[in-house]
């Protein structure tokens, strides 16, 4: 993360965003309309600044991931209109003149400017995010890109950082969303951005390959009942994992174990016949897999059937040397499920003499949320790892986060948006932000101030003022001060300007930002909120700059 | 609509997805673990039927509008793993044998059938919109992609066509959603699915490029922001509409035109000094598209300021003979704001006898959705045109459909998949279905028969069940029967099969489907369920394998 030399990575590349539909033309007709007026009005290149931040944090909590860095910047180091599109605007701007077709066919982003905060960081409203600084015309147009690119990144990494802080460290999560997710790159954004919010693997085969994810999967229920019996499984032989022996019938040495488990004196009487087709169905799979085997357990019935063939196919495994990972469950009350389940596994263990088969894992998938996982933690279960899909991926609970890209100055001049809701005012100028941290180690606050003011100081007292609310301010004395915005594009690669990681680092970044806020932040009930606020200097010249623009109003 | 004459299509290339991410890979990895288990068991070729449906329409509704079926075929028809994508799915597998991978590389669709009922069409639960039949080993593997291209965009063309529903015939709906949407291509389907399901135009430029919807957009907040005043305009020549004459300073003629809307009896007192850099932009985009005059009128203030600014330039317009098409509204209370401006407009019509000014387009975009316009209707408003973003495409009331994709036959022998939930009981067999009309032209209920059931005659009475609830069951008497399912796909483009439309003839069948539908199955509040069933012979043998694959609890 530390910043290049100059000239340092002068011949690299940036390549394209991930998703090739992610071109210029992502974007709002207002911003060609307005790059026209723009031009028209010989204002296009007139230096400008906006913010990009989020007003609230989503799903009811006071902290928010920031993702989509990586994909911005290489939106924008390949930003170029090619004749076809530009000849889509120019039909689309109806009286357009020719010349205009010029303009945009010179546009690039060599002269625009991005300093944002690090990908993974944990953020908070009104803080900017990043700061776009160029001409007018061109900046305009990647408003609607990066929104697109940071909006849900960011709402889905938080989505997935809250799933991790409610089922624990200790967990294995696994993303399952590909099928319910809002669309292919839903899919495939989600798959990378929950593993960014610290998720452990993905079921997602392209966003595996794309991103280096781990991979989980095995197998579904219609695998299952694609079998009908053990008769249709002609090829039984199994070599055992030291590759010394040959088990010549592997279907009979199940069949023998499944009948030893049925007469254990504790399991006497709790399961008679077996589903058939799941006992050839897992036997198929073991076949197959004999280093991997984890099983689907409710295709027909969890107790009576799914465990009982699969700690048979598990224990003749066993003796050939191979250990099975576990199962899965996918409907059902889960919390009395995965306790039952894990009594038959240590019933087996014990009666057995089978070490380890105790701690065979459970996996649970079925509709599972925050929600749900926190009702299981309350009610007690033995689940050790969940699969979660629809609830994740689209975020089902808060399906937009809600940043917006606000001009704060042209020209050199400072620029508002008014609001009749305060919450909707913008936070004019050119800023620098801040964390600052307490004794302890944790971030306390977030301080914006004007580009030229000199930086907080670590020891040296300074008044935070909450930018809206007068009454609301508070001394602080930092014990350490990060300055947010580094300089992530500077008209070119070759300039001097942070890496963009590789995603596992991001990842990294997250989780270890994640650990070092104070738990109170955290909570799912009534969190405290972050504070975020503002110098004096800025307090001031927004609430003058307000007066300004806004316009007295009259009883009447 | 109708069937090609086979061969007719023989040099027809079926292209790829809209999206070039859309390949094999986007699929969970137990479809592959599963594949390599089918072909280490040598059923990869078993000929398995899997259908394609919901079990509950969304949003609290009664109908769905199925969408999604084209980039399915499109999928299908393109269906091709490459080596690099072979080398990384063995990868992913380990312990699997080189072999497979000649197998992998052997895949295609040149085996599979797929029947649907056609994109567009109003649907309901349980009716299975896709039918796949193939080699088990490959039509597993169309699963998830299946499942991802048919949920988002059938959910969201459902959303539109509520939207539609709600804000009724006349007004314009524009979808404005790129910015907030789930990800690049959230985006972008949703602009397309939101055509499909009866809205007029979109904000996104890359789908109005790709899928020839009707562009809009305008202007934001930062364009009017980003001007200080009227002395920036430097070139103030526009050229009248018919060309004949020039007005050599807009900017004065506005400003005379503004004063005399101040002074106007019935306005005097009304609004004092409008805001000078509104003024000045809106100025300016007049100058850049005097054909095409709309304006963002709450930057500042939208009766103090937006609307006699607007008022002041469209009437310098109207004076070189151009007409303004309108204002939107961006905040506050849009049912008092619109009336409001309603009011102005008409005052600006009568006391300057400008014929037709009063008619002026209102749109209306501040986080729109279904319920908000429900409250406007209720409150009275005078706004033309809706442009809706956040909710519509991120489906935010909710935001994932719940298709699945079940085994109901392999080798001839009819599958079912229990569940405690009886709701997530799959129905059985290689089935038809029937959508069967009543005398005054509505649908009255779906029925799904066994393959080689002889269909439902017009005029004659014939029983409909409910497949799991014994008691519900009804005679009808059908005036007119549609089979649903019509083949898209028969192992190539070659084959006779249903020709794929353009979106647009899709959104027609979609809108005549929705105004055909019985009115007590549409309205927003406590609608009638549409009636969904199978025949009387379905119906016993769905009962008779339920009880043969369920085991026999005991009490105890």
């Amino acid at each position: 993360m530390e910043p290049k030399e100059n000239g340092n990575q002068s011949d690299h590349v940036i390549e394209g965003p991930t998703n090739p539909m992610v071109t210029p033309l992502l974007n709002d007709l207002y911003q060609f309309t307005m790059a026209y007026a723009y031009w028209k009005a010989n204002k296009q290149n007139e230096r400008s600044v906006f913010d990009l931040y989020f007003r609230k944090n989503p799903f009811g909590g006071e902290y928010t991931v920031f993702a989509g860095l990586d994909e911005c910047i290489k939106f924008l180091a390949n930003f170029k209109l090619t004749n076809q599109e530009i000849d889509y605007v120019r039909d689309s701007l109806p009286g357009s003149e020719e010349a205009f077709c010029d303009y945009l066919r010179g546009l690039d982003c060599s002269d625009v400017e991005v300093y944002a905060i690090p990908e993974g960081s944990v953020v908070f409203p009104k803080v900017p995010l990043m700061r776009v600084e160029g001409p007018v015309g061109v900046v305009q147009l990647l408003e609607t890109p990066f929104l697109n690119l940071v909006n849900f990144a960011s709402l889905v990494a938080t989505n997935a950082a809250r799933h991790r802080f409610v089922a624990g460290k200790s967990k294995s999560l696994l993303e399952f969303g590909a099928r319910r997710a809002q669309g292919p790159d839903g899919a495939i954004s989600a798959s990378k951005y929950c593993y960014l919010g610290g998720f452990d693997a993905t079921s997602n085969v392209a966003a595996g390959k794309l991103f280096g994810i781990p991979l989980r999967g095995t197998h579904s229920h219609a695998f299952v009942s694609s079998f009908m019996s053990t008769d249709e499984i002609v090829d039984k032989v199994l070599h055992s994992a030291d590759g010394e022996t040959t088990c010549e019938d592997f279907v009979s040495l199940v069949q023998t174990w499944l009948t030893k488990i049925q007469y254990l004196p504790s399991l006497r009487g709790f399961f008679s016949e077996t589903n058939q087709s799941e006992l050839a169905a897992f036997i198929s799979y073991a076949l197959a897999f004999p280093k991997a085997f984890l099983a689907l357990v409710d295709t027909y019935d969890v107790m009576k059937s799914g465990i009982p063939n699969f700690c048979a196919v598990a224990l003749a495994l066993n003796d050939l040397g191979y250990k099975a990972l576990g199962i899965r469950l996918d409907s059902g009350d889960l919390a009395y499920l995965s306790t039952e389940t894990r009594k038959f596994f240590c019933t087996v263990e014990n009666e057995l003499k089978v070490p380890g088969f105790g701690k065979m894992v459970v996996t649970a998938s079925n509709d599972l949320n925050e929600e749900t996982i926190d009702a299981l933690n309350k009610q007690g279960h033995e689940v050790d790892a969940f699969g979660i899909g629809t609830y994740l991926v689209t975020c089902y609970a808060q399906a937009a986060l809600g940043c917006v890209f606000k001009l704060v100055e042209i020209n050199n001049q400072p620029r508002i948006k008014l609001s009749e809701d305060v919450t909707k005012v913008s936070i004019p100028c050119k800023k620098r932000s801040y964390r600052l941290y307490g004794k302890e180690g944790y971030p306390l606050v977030d301080i914006m101030t004007g580009e030229n003011e000199p930086p907080p100081k670590v020891g040296e007292r300074l008044l935070c003022r909450h930018p809206f609310n007068e009454s609301k301010r508070a001394y602080v004395v930092p014990q350490r001060v990060e300055e947010l915005l580094k300089c992530y594009w500077r008209g070119s690669a070759d300039e001097a300007r942070e890496e963009l990681p590789p995603l596992k680092d991001i990842r990294d970044r997250c989780i270890k930002q994640l650990e070092n806020m104070r738990s109170d932040h955290m909570r799912r009930l009534n969190p405290t909120p972050y504070k975020v606020s503002v110098s004096a200097k800025l307090y001031d010249f927004i609430h003058f700059l307000w007066l300004n623009e806004a316009p007295v109003g009259e009883l009447q």
